[in-house]
């Protein structure tokens, strides 16, 4: 049997199931590990690897935004469980022939997003690939002791919401994929999946709040990404598809392209921003940016208001 | 230019130059960085990025061995700081293909070490890869405040020692390269080079000695690695060739084969032993099996006694 045959989640299974956590830490499952230490403070880790030709085209992105994005997936790791990011390493897999130029490129991403938020790159690796481009970013950061939020704390009554808006990211790799860079509406979009802005200070204030029960970031699409939230809650959602925030610049691109926007917004991936339950008493008090766009229910599975479809997201192998 | 002119050390010189390690932390440069914490402990990091095509070839090296080597060269990093691990992080790309049999037999060899060292994995990534398997693992790990063992505490008059024997991880690569794995003594080194053991019981008691002032791990080959000793801690080396603990199974492989024993244990890389430096009155109270070799000299320097050749280790680019 082969792997494309089990999936990333049934790979993850394999491998967890062999795996114990120590007693009172979050291990493998949620967007970090949760490590609570003597002082008060619980550390969080998170690591994800990067491969050309699977999560990047070398001609289509460029190095300045690859080391930016490199950083920006993990950080939006630290962000999904409200913590702050204290450090990243780096290991870096080049080919023999990569010029000393792009390197340069890639470390002044790299840098600019680091300095951005104030975290240092600590250590790494840098060795040689045969053929293509490999990066691994880790990430360590910090919270108060049981503050970060995972994904099973969702409670049935709770209102479903989300960050900024969905789609662009996946509207901007639709476009250049499809050559179609020129429209007026690309650049917007296709910064938002080069040079994507981890949600940071908006988690830190979501995990201080009361009433945020379980929070995630979107990296596969929200269509995916929730029923993480679902099965780790045990609970249920009904989703309202005309709620789902979208930018005028992705409704632009869809009246030009024909494209169904609500599509891209549910199904596309790499929005990174939050995905978040709270409880509705306390919503109106939440000083983030964010819209409703479902609510949590006791009966198990996922309804889309407004749509017939199967929505949902990206699937790695 | 490209980074083969630059080489591995002016790439990490590119990087380390851009970002700057927090009062108090150490970043790049070291085998591990160094955290301090609020408790009065100091957490330790380190990663390492395995290739396939690079690192290893899949028909040469089994998927149980992969996953122990996996795990042991980044435990080997906290070794050589004298640190505990703590937890472990894995990413790993896997091409569509990939049978679900080898994946059981990584996990399994990555448990085993684990389970040996009592370190849990904590988390990771999986992602398809277009080809080539690709590895990283993340360790963390921790220690006493301040007492890390870095590479720049050596200090002239200090004896170089070294832990277990050397070359024959080298020996048994060179015999798999050269399809020689029916020699007598090949089982022993090719299990040396695919199953390394991590000196961390070793490391944690040689940091709580009295008058070991620098350490780290020989992965690249002693020639190479104890230039960074000299060079981080502004001084020099006389090393006595003839000095150079090597196993018996080296011995006889090079009777058998022609081969320079005393070169491979220089050169060879992949040891994973410990090579530290102990003040000569200390040297006598350690209770770590070792062997001295040469001594640190104030005139910079490396000099091989016994020896007319420029050894030197492994380079990647």
């Amino acid at each position: 049997m082969g792997i494309g045959d089990v999936g990333e989640f049934g790979l993850i299974g394999m491998i967890s199931g062999q795996f114990k956590a120590p007693e009172g830490v979050t291990g493998i499952g949620d967007d970090c590990a949760v490590i609570p230490q003597r002082d008060g403070s619980d550390t969080l880790v998170s690591t994800d690897m990067l491969i050309e030709g699977t999560h990047f085209i070398l001609d289509d992105i460029g190095p300045r935004d690859l080391g930016w994005k490199s950083a920006a997936v993990n950080l939006s790791d630290i962000a999904a469980m409200g913590g702050r990011p204290t450090g990243t390493f780096l290991s870096m897999a080049l080919p023999k022939g990569t010029s000393t130029e792009w390197v340069s490129g890639f470390i002044e991403g790299y840098r600019d997003i680091s300095d951005r938020f104030g975290v240092p790159l600590l250590g790494g690796d840098t060795t040689a690939s045969p053929d293509r481009v490999c990066v691994n970013v880790t990430v360590i950061g910090e919270c108060p002791h049981g503050q970060a939020r995972t994904r099973s704390g969702a409670m049935a009554g709770d209102l479903v919401c989300v960050t900024g808006t969905l789609g662009d990211s996946a509207a901007g790799l639709r476009l250049i994929l499809d050559g179609r860079r020129g429209i007026p509406c690309a650049g917007y979009l296709m910064d938002r999946h080069h040079a994507p802005l981890p949600r940071i200070d908006e988690g830190i204030a979501l995990a201080a709040s009361d009433g945020v029960h379980a929070m995630m970031d979107i990296s596969d699409g929200i269509g995916s990404d929730i029923r993480h939230i679902l099965s780790a809650s045990g609970c249920g959602a009904a989703v309202d598809l005309s709620l789902i925030p979208m930018s005028d610049q992705l409704r632009e691109c869809c009246g030009i392209t024909g494209w169904d926007a609500a599509e891209i917004a549910v199904t596309g991936g790499e929005d990174y921003e939050l995905l978040f339950t709270v409880s509705p008493r306390q919503e109106p008090f939440l000083t983030v940016a964010h819209t409703v766009i479902g609510k949590i229910t006791s009966e198990p599975g996922l309804v889309w208001k407004g749509s017939d479809r199967d929505l949902c997201g990206f699937r790695h192998f």
